[in-house]
């Protein structure tokens, strides 16, 4: 498994991939697409987390954990190709695609449920439709998630994020600070289901690390 | 695998468990040993992001994360005996055991460069001595960390935690957002890098209920 605790990994990582030209902000310009019309980051200052324009102070954080998750993770899969993002450990397993169409719907639901007012489970039919199997992953999404190149994960990651950072700016840090009483797992504030919706990405990535070294040659 | 992003998982899960008597900072309490005299969380909240005593504001929010994370792992790991803690997925595979060594590592020394000031890889030679094998992973550490209860890998990760939160104190929101020109991978605060050493964790732990899964009944 790869250590990736040791800050040369990335850089390493960075400086061996043609986005070293693109500087920190690469893999998130490689997200976005011109149909999706997705922004490039909010700063070129990916490392430096602070203010973020149009968000208020600490919402400003939230968006700089955000900017520089994603742009973690897409520099964990953005080469892979359909073979690779079908590739299955075991039976039990969940491909590496299925995992990424998996937090565009982790974060889809965050933003209907925070952001929308809608209960956990109470999705419009649209939303269901496009995000449900993923959301559930197991048999259903192994048996329906598969064929499709990196670009179609990507562009279902940026377009739900295009609409995260949008309504975020609508919001503010008192929004961030408020509490849900009736949360599944006890009271809990807007600002940890997002830090949640954003390190869910994280231990994504470690599966997905974890069987990126497993793969055939 | 798990689909660690419904709310139900957690709630399910503390339900299910001895824990739920403790409430939610049950599993960093159980974390502490009497020998280390590691406090419990700063708070009951530990899923409402927010001011936490004897911390700076935004120090607080980092704080917040570092509790909800640790949580979160342990959670994961704490009933696992020496032979599933000592499990290898394969040759190439890291043991969850190591990998929380790993963890307990990484921490220590991002504690060392950015509240020590020392240089990556210029550490003093007890730390080197006891963490380098765990942050390195790899064929040194499946030699070497084996046969080791839960309470070894909980006692280290709460050791090097204890010493983290008490230097956080005196820090603040102005040491956090201070920015290292050098840094590896481009400019980077520490708000940054005390991010990563939280989402390491949940890389990790991705990794940890792979594993889990994959273990022989």
């Amino acid at each position: 498994m790869e250590n990736s605790s040791k800050p040369q990994s990335r850089r390493d990582f960075i400086r061996n991939s043609s986005l070293a030209a693109l500087g920190a902000g690469g893999a998130a310009m490689l997200a976005s697409s011109p149909m999706l019309a997705t922004p490039p980051l909010q700063t070129p200052q990916l490392h430096v987390f602070g203010p973020r324009p149009g968000y208020t102070p600490i919402m400003s954080h939230l968006v700089s954990m955000m900017d520089w998750m994603r742009d973690t993770i897409i520099l964990s899969v953005r080469k892979l190709n359909v073979e690779q993002l079908d590739y299955l450990l075991d039976d039990q397993a969940n491909t590496i695609g299925a995992m990424l169409y998996h937090l565009a719907a982790t974060e889809r639901f965050y933003q209907l449920h925070t952001l929308e007012g809608r209960d956990w489970g109470d999705w419009p039919t649209a939303d269901a439709e496009e995000f449900s199997t993923a959301s559930g992953l197991g048999d259903k999404a192994r048996a329906e998630i598969k064929g499709n190149p990196i670009e179609f994960y990507l562009d279902k990651l940026a377009s739900v994020r295009e609409q995260s950072l949008q309504m975020l700016k609508d919001r503010d840090d008192e929004w961030l600070m408020a509490v849900d009483e009736d949360w599944y797992w006890g009271p809990t504030n807007n600002y940890c289901k997002w830090f949640h919706v954003v390190e869910h990405e994280s231990n994504h990535n470690g599966q997905v690390k974890l069987i990126r070294g497993r793969m055939p040659k």
